[in-house]
């Protein structure tokens, strides 16, 4: 069953468990704090492939494999994988996981991609089987369609984000124990009116204090009921930001914060400006580092809020601002 | 509940019912012979904005508008939006829905996102409320996204399929009567090596053929036992190979067939080439006409098979080939 527990706010009672997880990175990716903690490491960036476009797809495979692998699933014993990624028509999801037969159910929510697709495999599990939830994000692929191509060498401003090159995928069953998807409130759309699209942790800082809000109400609890609150991807401004607009309500997260775009990448020495960005970040930081510590028990509740900034490479063009989005979903131990 | 009753198709056990839908199409659609159906018809390509791009959007608001009028519904009731459309980034829903300020989950599906976002809806149905399943498609923003901008004058091959300037919206809930979205199978991805993106019917017709066998499999019925079976959108030509392609399994459809790229122009007098396309084609023609000949009784099981070609405007420059998917999903009355 899932059940409304307020009113933004559902509760799996069919315990979607993650029964397999894969991560899987770039080269930059793997020079930053975590890199202990992925699968896969892929230091070319064409992966073998003509095109980035193809090696994003490559890396969504990937991933998808070793979570198989982990959780001693065959494909063909998922009965539905919902994914998506940055690039026009999510392609980086469909070529990419074509080749597993798998029935596939394409979700666009930006950066927030990884927490939407977590939603929507927990939402299906009622009917049995195996649900694969999975994104993706190249740095090249990204900055050609977002911004310029990179031979250009165009010069990134204080608030711009690195888009991560990774791939995270996660297998959800339903089992008595294990990590489990809990709790999700989806969204609503949120735009204050941000027209700098190199600035997305702005842009996106009200959706994810709105969606935050609603659930903490929602669920009657308070920060210091999580382990971990994790937002994907505020960057450094836009964490910042997060914490003024929800201390402005009396809810002080920053004991309990991190913000998968800050744990990703060394600010100090890896250039990234912001902090990382892209549906990768979170989805190859939820599945890696997050669920080992859920698993080894350092983390018992951890609260996600998979943030998206809903704009294509031609709205700010036609003189669109920057409307957001941000789902969260309560994983526990 | 929703139940496996095949190797890939579910039933929904908590009557998923169509209690309000909505469409709205532009001029060209409304010259078509299922003129008198739509809801409201904008002769002005622009709908009063500045870019086709919002007016894409204006046209997914006013079809919801329509839909919550008709199902007496608030959008305050309604928990959750599973919209797409063909823009980079699905603009076409994100900008048309943000105003409305229901929790939304972005859905990508190229053609077959209605039958995708009512497959989602129908899902998650059981959380109770009102749940929203919409798309929308629009001649000039395609054009210019994946062809050529309208003033180049770009000549159109004959297999050339002609984007629906439209959109459809539905409002489902768990009603004891009326228009039930019953059963579901969830599409795999289908690429026999199709490479011309002007031949969007064949690439579809595989992915067509296969969603549609094992639906008929999983529920053991055959074509007979369905008033319509309608794809959207294979036009002329996908139409005529999907009947080889099922003949040659042993399946003829063609008594039950019909393709909403077909029934919304006249191809004798329209100058669509092959017929009508887009998210909006189908979810135009299914939240009016199939819709109302269902209340009516004049149809009583329509199988709607969503087709969907997941291409981007840079995959085929990139030497790829068209992959395409198709959904199935069971409307009764």
């Amino acid at each position: 069953m899932i059940k409304r527990t307020g009113a933004y706010t559902i509760a799996f009672e069919s315990q979607p468990v993650i029964a397999g997880w894969g991560s899987v990175v770039g080269k930059k990716e793997a020079e930053g704090p975590l890199k202990n903690y992925f699968d896969k490491i892929i230091y070319d960036s064409y992966d073998g492939c003509d095109t980035f476009e193809q090696a994003e797809s490559m890396f969504q495979g990937e991933a998808l494999e070793k979570a198989l692998e982990r959780s001693k699933t065959h494909a063909n014993e998922v009965d539905c994988v919902f994914a998506g990624d940055l690039l026009n028509q999510c392609i980086g999801s469909s070529f990419g996981l074509m080749k597993f037969g798998i029935p596939y159910l394409g979700q666009y929510g930006a950066c927030s991609t990884m927490a939407q697709s977590l939603i929507m495999a927990a939402s299906a599990i009622e009917s049995g089987g195996a649900k694969v939830s999975a994104a993706s994000s190249h740095f090249c692929s990204a900055e050609r369609q977002y911004r310029f191509p990179l031979e250009y060498g165009g010069v990134r401003t204080p608030t711009a984000q690195w888009t991560v090159t990774g791939a995270g995928s996660c297998i959800l069953k339903s089992l008595k124990k294990g990590i489990c998807v809990a709790r999700a409130t989806v969204g609503r759309i949120v735009d204050l009116g941000v027209s700098d699209a190199n600035n997305m942790g702005a842009a996106m800082t009200p959706a994810a204090a709105q969606t935050l809000e609603c659930y903490l109400e929602d669920t009657k609890t308070s920060p210091e009921d999580y382990d971990m609150i994790i937002t994907g991807d505020l960057g450094e401004v836009g964490s910042k930001s997060l914490y003024d607009l929800l201390e402005r309500d009396g809810i002080n997260i920053r004991k309990q914060h991190n913000d998968c775009g800050l744990m990703i990448f060394e600010r100090s020495n890896q250039d990234v400006h912001a902090g990382g960005s892209g549906c990768g970040c979170s989805a190859a930081v939820v599945c890696s580092h997050i669920v080992d510590e859920l698993r080894a028990g350092r983390l018992g509740r951890v609260l996600f809020v998979g943030t998206g900034a809903l704009l294509s490479a031609v709205s700010p063009l036609q003189g669109e601002t920057v409307p957001s989005i941000a789902h969260a979903v309560l994983l526990t131990n």
